[in-house]
Parts: structure tokens; C-alpha cells; sequence
């Protein structure tokens, strides 16, 4: 088996989908001509993740990383730190194979995501707001628990697991051309690009950045990994910096990466909420932002756009779209 | 065939699923586990209208009454007054059979709905908001474009369409106990209840109202129809009061009607917003609130709840909670 610390193959995405079945949900792709209409595209679906367990596509990596841990790791725990998705993601995860879950939580996290983490059952350590705080609490937690540490993205399981939302997608929509996923750490993205170029390498795969957060688009065009320094952007689950698994995967199968500003994305939330009916986060509507834009000419094309997740206050959309318009 | 000022039967829901297929969609039945316990119900399902086109089960029995419409109706228009849902869904119900529709709206109709059904392509009259200028308004349209006028209710084949939400529902769930559907103007109820009774006569059929207008369950219990006088809900959808075809539907099929608060309405809204990504409007979220309270005993059923619309402006939400919690 693959270790968690080296890359990935299309091997691992093949054994994740069969180990995840019964365990996530197979999420439905979502049709809406209105929306296909106003992206001047032939075909438009929508992979809606929202609909996953703890609403987002974090639990299928979750999931996968629990299913490798080894008998030893399995008698103990698990640990990360997450102020968002991937938190709530491992805690439900791990309460389903019956084991403790333990999540560093820095002290500003908003109390919804708090609510959420605690409402899985998880053992919540807060610590101050910096990076290196939230090492140290996790390394400490670690330590005085045996826990098994799962990292968002950086981690061979947590990319095989996401990249079952693109075996999914290519199993129901086999003519697709062109395959739209949002890029954080990168975990979704590496992923979905392994295992689309190993089923049909014709499928253009395009991850997509908010412009406040565009360190993919920036590595991607330099070759090598340019951290983000202070991010800004409403798409809050995207700001993270590129993984060091993650990045030579999307070099090798990712087509390209294009960047939104935040106030299509708010359009496309808003479009996808009132004519889709489906609530997702500002994350999760950046594909069809990229398609709203015209940032690359699709028209005509068979396009699938991830909608990452739906983890969203109702009410921040509400303040976004006051402060942004 | 049944005249539409007639009584329908259950052959008429049947005949309105063979014409309404490929026209309508077949909209899925969701679960949620979380909103399930929280219910204490043993199996909760979800019937999601809020995915039917134009957003309601509206569409259905819009899109049955054009199937049969005669030859010589065909030839030129429909028409009704409506500023909700009803609107929306003939219009584009009329659109897809290539036919023009005429909607009379009153003036103080909110934008957001008459922009919807002006995005339908029908032809809009406005009018003062009362009823009396509705009705002469409407019988103008009618006159002057030969039209044929579609009640939202209280219509044979309008309830035969509706009845179709429940013959889906007991093709996919036939072991469910308990079915909780909207009541306004009582279509979607009575043609539910006549569908359900002449496939499985055990499973109770259960009408749910807002308190602030709760004409129906006072008609329920006084026998006779008692319309609503001065009615006041955030369940913008459940104003009118019952049809003349509807209460003796109603009366022969329904179990029983309960009514629901306001702040229960938009507890459940919230929470089936928040927990299952679904877009309802508080008239489609009355059903999960009469689980949420507890108003009939439905502990270790197995109940279906329709969420019957997602036409809510994402704004609505938050002022009416500001306003009433």
C-alpha cells in the first residue's frame, strides 16, 4: 500500500472508491438549463459535494485515511488542526469507525464551525490563531493521545479518497469534455486530475483560484511552489497554500488554473442558491464563477463543475454581498 | 376525461403521470439522518419539489392542465392571476408547449416574483391588489386573447398533477407510514390524498398549515369551508383558502390538518437550509416543522415530508428571523 507521505497512484484512487462505497455518499450530478444557458455551454452538471456527509467533499478523504490506518493506529485516536471542513469531516469520520478524533481549533475560528466540529462528537483544543501555534497544540495532542495525525491535503490516502469524486463524475457522465475543480492545498484538484487523466486523458481538467488566494495559478505557471502570503478572499475554505504531494500531480495532469474575483463568485453562489436550490459555499461555487467570467471558452463544450461543499451561514451572503456590491 | 370543473378520480392521477412524463421531473427523495433523530422519527424522507422546474410542485399540475387542454384551446392562450408560484410554472409550462401565457399580477406583487415570471416569457398585466380587481382583470385577458384560464387549485387536472408528487413518493418509499403535505388552497393535499388512499389506504395522509392561516383545519373540524379572513404567516405560499374541489377531497381522504408557528416555520427552514443544502421556501418547510414540534406523535414512523418550493429570496430569511426571534 501506498504510504500516506509518498505520491499517490491511480492504483490508490481505484481502492478508495472501493473502500469508501457504503461509507460516503455518492453524490448526484445536478442538471439546470438556466445556468447552462448563462455559461454559453452545450452540456453543464453539476457534482454537488454539498450533499456529502458534514457537507463537503472532505469527508471522502477523511474517510479513506481512516480506512488505511494501520490495527495499532485504529486502538488509538486520530488529531488535525481545522478551523473548517476538513475538522468536521475527520470528527464524523472517525465517530463512525468508533474512534476518538481530536481537532486543534484556533481561538478565532467562528463559533458555527466550533458548533459543527463539537456537533460530530470531536474532542475540540483551541490555541491561538497562528500557524505555528496550531503545530505545536497538534504535535501536543498527538503526543499525550498515540493520535494518528491526517493532514488536509498533504496526504497520499486524503488525495486518493477526494479523487473518487472524479471516478464518480466520469461513471455518469462519460462524454464530459472538460472537468472545473476548486484549488486550496490541492487535495481535490490532485486528486480528480490523477484519476481523470487515467480514464480518459481527452478530459481537459481546469482547477480554479479565487484571485485573493492565487498561489495554484502562480506555482502553476512558475513551476514551482509559491506560498500565499495574506490571502484575501470570501471563499474561506480556499486559502491555504499548495501541498508538496499535491503540487507535482497537478504539474503532471492538470490542464491549467484560472482565477475569480470575489464578486463572481458571489454571483455564482447567488445564481446556483436561487436557481439551482441548492446552498453552497463560496468555495464551492468558484467553478461556476470561472464559467460565469468567460475565463475560458467553453462554449459548446460538455463542462462538469465541482460544487466543493455547503457549509455556509446563511446569513454571510447576505453581509458578503453588501460589502462586495 | 374528467371536465376540469368536475371532481377528479384516481384514474386521473394515473393518466396525469403517463402525459406529465419526460415533462415534469421526477424529483428525488432526500434523507437526513441528523434532521431525522431530531424529529425522533425512525425513517424520514425529504420529497424535494423544491427541484421540480420553476422551483414548485406548481408545475405539475400547470404543466397537466395544458396536456389537456382541447385542440381549439391550444390554438391560443392561457391565462391566470397569481404573484407566486402558480405564475411561474404555467408560464413556463406554456412556453414549453409553444403556446402564450397571460399572467395578471397585482402591483404590489414583489419584484423578484414578477421578474421571475416575466424570465418565463409570459406576458405580464398588472392590476390593483385586490381580489375583485384580479378577477376582472383576469377575465379581460381571457376575453381579449381567447385564453383559457388555469385556477392554481381548484381544477381537475390541476390536482391530478399534484397527485403525481404522491404516486412517485409511494413508487419509492411504499413502506412509508406517514405523509405530510402543505395546505393553502388545498391542490397539492387533496390530489395527494386521493392518490394515496387508492394506493395503500394505511398510510395516513396529514395536511400542515401555518397558524396564521389556518383555514383549512378549522374547515377540517367545522366541516364546511370557513375561508380565511386577513391571513398572516412568513408562509407566503399557504395565504388562500381552500378550493370548492379541494374540501370534499380533503374531507373523504385527508387524516387529519395541524397547524404550525412561525418561528417553528423558521426553525425548520434554518435547518433544513443549514443541514441538508436545500433551498426551501417557508411555505415548503411547514411539513419538517410539525415533525420539529411534535404536533401529531410520529415516534418510530416512517414519514415523508414534501418540501414543497425553494422560491424564497436568500434575504427573505434572514429579515423575517430578525424579526421574529
Amino acid at each position: 500500500m501506498t504510504n500516506k507521505l509518498d505520491s499517490p497512484n491511480f492504483k490508490d484512487v481505484l481502492r478508495a472508491q472501493h473502500d469508501l462505497t457504503g461509507l460516503v455518499k455518492k453524490t448526484p450530478l445536478m442538471t439546470s438549463s438556466i445556468l447552462a444557458e448563462k455559461a454559453s455551454v452545450s452540456r453543464l452538471w453539476f457534482k454537488c459535494e454539498n450533499l456529502q456527509n458534514t457537507g463537503s467533499f472532505k469527508f471522502r478523504g477523511a474517510t479513506n485515511a481512516l480506512c488505511k490506518l494501520s490495527k495499532e493506529g485504529l486502538l488509538h485516536a486520530v488529531a488535525t488542526h481545522s478551523s473548517g471542513n476538513h475538522g468536521s469531516a475527520l470528527a464524523s469520520a472517525a465517530r463512525a469507525k468508533g474512534i476518538p478524533a481530536h481537532i486543534v481549533v484556533p481561538k478565532n475560528a467562528p463559533y458555527i464551525k466550533k458548533t459543527a466540529i463539537l456537533s460530530y462528537g470531536a474532542r475540540v483544543t483551541e490555541c491561538a490563531p497562528t500557524l505555528a501555534a496550531r503545530e505545536i497544540a497538534l504535535k501536543k495532542v498527538v503526543t499525550s493521545n498515540k493520535a494518528s495525525a491526517i493532514h488536509p491535503y498533504n496526504d497520499a490516502h486524503v488525495i486518493s479518497g477526494q479523487g473518487t469524486v472524479a471516478t464518480e463524475i466520469l461513471d455518469e457522465a462519460p462524454d464530459a469534455d472538460v472537468l472545473l475543480v476548486p484549488v486550496g492545498g490541492g487535495g481535490l484538484l490532485s486528486g480528480c486530475a490523477l484519476a481523470v487523466k487515467h480514464i480518459n486523458p481527452k478530459v481537459l481538467v481546469v482547477g480554479v483560484e479565487p484571485k485573493g488566494a492565487d498561489d495554484a495559478a502562480r506555482s502553476f505557471k512558475a513551476g514551482e511552489i509559491i506560498p500565499q502570503e495574506s490571502p484575501n478572499t470570501v471563499a474561506d475554505g480556499l486559502l491555504t497554500s499548495l501541498g508538496e504531494l499535491n503540487f507535482p500531480l497537478i504539474q503532471t495532469y492538470v490542464d491549467d488554473i484560472v482565477t475569480v474575483d470575489d464578486q463572481t463568485i458571489l454571483d455564482a453562489m447567488y445564481l446556483i442558491w436561487t436557481r439551482m436550490k441548492q446552498l453552497v459555499e463560496p468555495s464551492g461555487a468558484v467553478t461556476y464563477a470561472a464559467l460565469l467570467k468567460g475565463y475560458k471558452n467553453f462554449e459548446g463544450k460538455k463542462v462538469v463543475a465541482v460544487l466543493s461543499g455547503g457549509n455556509v451561514d446563511p446569513k454571510f451572503f447576505l453581509t458578503s454581498r453588501q460589502i462586495t456590491s
